[in-house]
């Protein structure tokens, strides 16, 4: 069995990685936020409006910065879209960011050194924090989409998360649903990347309980049968 | 793979808590007693709505009591809120409080030494019975926010009972859906539970099946081929 | 881990088990067929609800001899009730025999001894099938209940399948869902078992496919890297 | 735990096999395209319609070539369908050749000898490009009986693929749903399918997840407590 881990980084790779990763990742939130300030403020709120599109694009800004050291520094040249291509894909795609949270948590638990959650415990948060952040952004991009379509489900923001619920969770009731196209193909992504999430989260959950239970067997007293 | 365990419990701890877990439970099924009365019964049912009032009152104090003996005797003052949050949210959220059950599985298992059933038995009894609980809990505080909510689609117990079965499966037939802002909340917080408890449940009765039919493969003649 | 396997059978409970096992799948299936025709046959087809009355009605008086029979042979009295609850259940609910059909694979592969089936091969067709028989089944008992309530979206035989197949893979388009209370329960219960079973399949199916792509690597030529 | 292979297959069978995997997995997408065009090219584009007919005519005549070889060459006979009765199967239904997928990928990957993905993502791959492909499959029957049958909800290629998705990943919304009776038995097997697929999808996803962060652990700092 081998992973498919890509052609090891550069040594000065891994450490710009290792430095820029939080960093980064806050300006990621900055992203999520000015997006959000930009769709839900009302349009007559001039200030907020430009403030917010400013934020979204100097943090875009950011990341196309970082990319292009990291080309410089892997060493790959044009390789480097290839075969590094969720991080181009991320870049194109901001909201996708989130889905880097686990690269982010291990280089905070390298530095402070805590004692760590147990295996599950972190796949469970790692998902369960990547499904709510993606589904918050799916929830931002939809609500964009469908509020002023006509025969619109989905009118309010509160609508929205609560689409992103029922569809994250696949229960799908149908009393919310995105009817635009642009809106729908947010819509499929999220099922896509929500039911790969979710489904780690389902897992994790279950084969903790099933230690759980098991490691209480082995401390419990002799039992008779 | 380490476990997430928090600080030992002192010992005089772990006393208590042994001691008192079963009590509070049945305390905590009084206090769903309570509380579906105080749903459930008509308006106008005058005695009944007080006395039912008075149970949850006395179950929650009962509650309080024991977290605040539980801080005392842990030593660990207000640092208690963070190692022990699952039981400030228990505490904060009682109709949460079947998923302590797991603790009363044990205690009386302990008292009893009866013949355990099998672990995977056990994973399934207990997050069957615990999600069978969050269900009901649900049900009843959505009905709660709905059933006079204009629009709603959830008008009596039996439809909101329905809907939490839909929900709990992940079925989602999406006929009867709550509407309101908190009926949605209690919604989204069901999905991510019951999710989660379900697919322990399917997971273990999964792996007990294929248990069953390797076992059958051991006994069975011995087979060509 | 131990299994929760109920106090060994006596010697002859055993034969007599695996001896009408079979037969007892037969009649099981002539009790669906019978329940079948009385539920689809049009009102005023006499002879053929006659007929299939007295199918119904002389099956379950075999599985109540059946019954009869294990208890006395058992030699537990009435703690059989118990300790054999499944078989209670499955007594009192006819319908429900299908998940006897593990023991019937098992009687039969006993006896031909063919070469086996593969465990996850084994485990997916059982619970595919467990899943289908209980699907026919509650397709038929909620058509009973509903065909003629008011405001019903399951009208005809046709609708009770889509929803039964709608509802078994939790896909829950909610086009047809049953309105009155007992299949409103029927469905929950359908609900219930099916996502375990269907469970069961998928997490076979899973694992066999992780299985079959391991053992190829495992064939394949030495790869570099 | 044996597996379930069948007879093992005669060495030219094999090598005939191996040979033509790649050029009939290439028929089987000019199968799709055909089928495409017929079924979404307007009514009057005649020429379309008659080359896709052609189109779909030809590759099904190769596929019954290749079925008549394999049955001469297993030596096996009429007993050929029984054996190999999936190979029937697709045969009579070229929409599912999809399913073969895991062939194709295997004879591709003994060709270039690259570096292999990790066990799970090749799962992974498999299982959702199979899904991908059996859902657009699907997309287009739905869409062909449904898109001018009277109170239909699919009315255009895009609610038929949007129906697709909702149904593959379980959500169901039910705003797209297919009303005619071969409609719905296209939409059942998409459903059973799809449920295997994207569980293999999700299952793989979830244990991988769990090795990164297992992997991870070894690498990491010795960690306190």
């Amino acid at each position: 069995m081998r992973d498919s881990t890509p052609a090891l980084p550069s040594p000065a790779l891994a450490l710009w990685e290792q430095r820029t990763e939080v960093p980064l990742f806050a300006a990621s939130l900055l992203f999520l936020l000015g997006y959000a300030v930009r769709v839900l403020a009302p349009d007559d709120a001039e200030p907020w409006h430009d403030l917010a599109l400013a934020l979204v694009a100097a943090t875009w800004l950011l990341f196309v910065i970082d990319y292009a050291v990291r080309i410089r520094l892997s060493g790959l040249g044009h390789r480097f879209l290839r075969v590094r291509w969720l991080d181009t894909l991320v870049l194109l795609l901001p909201l996708l960011r989130p889905l880097r949270l686990v690269k982010v948590y291990t280089a905070i638990q390298k530095r402070h050194d805590e004692p760590r959650l147990s295996l599950y415990a972190r796949v469970m948060s790692y998902a369960g924090l990547a499904a709510l952040l993606l589904g918050f952004s799916a929830a931002l991009a939809v609500y964009h989409q469908e509020h002023d379509a006509p025969d619109a489900s989905i009118r309010t923001f509160g609508d929205s998360v609560w689409w992103a619920c029922a569809t994250l969770t696949t229960v799908g009731y149908g009393d919310a649903v995105p009817v635009t196209p642009w809106g729908r193909v947010v819509a499929a992504f999220l099922m896509a990347c929500g039911l790969a999430l979710l489904g780690a989260v389902t897992g994790s959950f279950s084969s903790w309980l099933i230690q759980v239970f098991r490691r209480e067997d082995e401390k419990g007293p002799p039992v008779s049968g």
